[in-house]
């Protein structure tokens, strides 16, 4: 890997993914005498919880990204390196990029978890997930386009299915989609075409549980659906999804005809879960110990959405709170471990939970109180906003949320990528 | 084409292209009795002098484009369709889409130009040029891509070409984009790295006249050329590119080892300027009558960068000015005609025109008084935030450029789009 300026004999702490989990580890290790090197594919932390805005055209990508190397610029026992990690070998104590190799004294997976198809991996084409700025841009131009289309379209035969979206999967993702994707068509473009009115888009929101938001209880579940229905969302649960083809999705035998189709179900833990070769569950995701280690390598942590670990009745969801404070737990006992103390067992405090819906219609719970509506959108908004990294963030993202709720407009209403070519169903993405 | 809502029996006026000089015209014809069609195959219109920023990562794409549909939502007699022109025919009064046609009334045509490889196409690969937000990305992504193979070199044999930016063409984009180039090294990267200092980058900007900003007076070329100089940039007057290639760049014998090389030469016009079966000149842009109208066409006009128009000793520059007064000037011809009247020569008022260098640096004249330096940098920021699409845009546009000139700091730094794989060259553009 060539010489490091800051090489010295400290221990080489390896962070693996600078997601919300592996970015907390290596700054609570900030003090700490050890080498970190942090190692990621993109040159950017993405703010997920706000990727479905990037989505809906509400926020640029570089509202939600920041650079790593920005993040970690004043870290001097900390350097960033771009690089795809091709495998790990524990007992070598060495992580295989595709150019190259780093060996390690503690190693931090936090590579996350990206969506699942069950299996049904063709489904993909017609239905994409939304975990990257790529997959981002893609389904905002497919959602653009569609309102493109049915301007263009010669007469009404085709045009409710060309301004149907289904979304699949009503857990938070979901409804913030379905819920943003609504206010496009009724507020944003509502003036913008001459041949149809944008007002009369269809969205379906589509679920297997027998209700919305299922971590969530029973009332506030109700809640959303009564606020989703407010916005004009069609709500479907309890409905199993067996077909995604170009016309649209069939619930059994029923067809709905739509040309756009989003997918937010389903998790898969990142493939390095299993390159470790220790036990891991249906989704791929590492059973670790109390102190969030790897069973039989005390020195190695899995952390984020790729760790599974039980507390209380049920395994720890994959949201964010979660990976910022077992990332920074994880941190405190390769810290323990390098000044000769115990590591300590690590307990998730929920502090609460909030799902936006829309414009001032969202869901959530802090501590023991549940909240819905307006107070929840406010909370939501208000967190959001202060977690973001990066103070020029804060500002834009707050003054296009401004724009975008006092103008009904969407700043980011841009079709970029491939060529306008009408009339033709939405090519599967690049693999 | 389907129904339209705002049909009658107005004269049929169809636009192509929505830049400066198209929208100018439909603008311009919004209180005449016609009804409007304007065709792009994109859907937003481009602040196009701003594009260098989107590259150079100071600016995101959204802050300088703006949805085109946004832009005409309340006039009336206009449509917008997203539809790619494969043909016009005069005789018939016809324009082919891709998927359909439209007769018109009266044709204006301003698809513009775009940069020319002089016949040497196979450069395009190593050299991308700046035209449309996806070149703008793509530059962004192999300009910060440099820096990161930097970070992951094994030694220090490489380091030199890794960190070479070459730019062909000391016209107004090439000035800004070098400019811009050294300022990333030596600002907002600066304290990124930790294996070398990016401050060691090498921006060599290459010209083939004698002097860089060749339409300015030799004064202010000179004046140029030192602040390009102050900023660090390599200036090579009267250099011809004999070869560009996965190594870098070559003029005649010498040989500029360089990652990284962009295009800013050349003009090539629309191909449908020659598809009009009229005479072009050898850039193929379309030689109009003193009206703008197409010879033996008094119906059809010429505007913008694709127009060819002797004024003085000089043809009128592809610049935004042009465009803007072209179009608007074509639509008052339109508007001449539909009410019986005759159309007027068309004589543009040069106002002058500026071309930035970097951080308060700039050239450039008003009315006939050259400016250069800090007062001319500050007059071009002024102009042009006064001319961006959109309210929201102008106040982010400027917070971005405060914040960027407070904190040497650059917001939109994220590579996106293909993956990352280190130590390759860059790809050639997709066709």
């Amino acid at each position: 890997m060539g010489s490091q300026p800051n090489v010295g004999n400290a221990p080489h702490v390896v962070i693996l993914g600078a997601g919300f989990a592996g970015l907390a580890a290596a700054r609570a290790l900030r003090r700490a005498p050890v080498r970190i090197t942090i190692v990621d594919r993109r040159n950017h932390h993405l703010f997920q919880p706000l990727l479905y805005q990037v989505a809906t055209a509400a926020l640029n990508p570089a509202d939600i990204a920041y650079p790593i190397r920005s993040v970690l610029r004043s870290q001097q026992n900390a350097r960033t390196i771009l690089a795809r990690v091709t495998g790990i070998d524990l007992s070598q104590r060495r992580v295989d990029l595709l150019d190259g190799s780093l060996t390690y004294d503690y190693l931090l997976v936090a590579t996350g978890a990206t969506h699942s198809y069950f299996g049904k991996d063709e489904w993909e084409a017609w239905a994409p997930g939304l975990k990257t700025i790529e997959d981002a841009l893609e389904i905002r131009r497919r959602v653009l386009s569609a309102f493109e289309a049915a301007e263009r379209l010669p007469d009404d035969t085709h045009l409710l299915e060309t301004l149907t979206f289904v979304v699949v999967g009503a857990g938070p993702t979901g409804v913030e989609l379905a819920g943003a994707l609504s206010e496009i068509g009724r507020l944003t473009v509502a003036k913008d075409f001459r041949r149809f009115d944008p007002r009369r888009l269809r969205v379906v929101l589509v679920e297997g549980a027998d209700r919305v938001l299922p971590p969530y209880s029973p009332k506030l579940s109700a809640d959303a659906q009564r606020q989703l229905e407010r916005l004009g969302v069609e709500v479907r649960t309890a409905a199993r999804v067996t077909r995604i083809d170009q016309s649209g999705v069939w619930l059994g035998d029923e067809h709905i005809a739509a040309r756009t189709v989003l997918w937010a179900a389903g998790v898969a833990a990142s493939p390095l879960g299993k390159a470790l070769m220790v036990p891991v569950d249906r989704a791929g995701r590492v059973t670790v110990e109390p102190d969030l280690s790897v069973p039989g390598h005390p020195n190695v942590f899995v952390v984020g959405d790729l760790m599974h670990r039980v507390q209380g009745e049920q395994a720890l969801p994959g949201i964010a709170p979660v990976a910022l404070q077992s990332g920074h737990h994880a941190a405190k006992n390769i810290r323990a471990l390098v000044t000769g103390r115990a590591t300590m067992p690590f307990r998730y405090r929920d502090k609460g939970s909030l799902a936006t819906i829309g414009r001032a219609a969202a869901v959530g719970k802090v501590g023991k109180v549940e909240l819905s509506g307006y107070l929840a959108w406010w909370l939501w908004w208000l967190i959001h906003i202060a977690y973001l990294i990066g103070f020029r963030n804060r500002i834009v993202v707050m003054m296009g949320w401004a724009w975008q709720y006092f103008a009904f407009s969407r700043g980011a209403r841009l079709i970029t990528g491939r060529s306008w070519e009408p009339n033709r169903p939405p090519d599967p993405p690049k693999v």
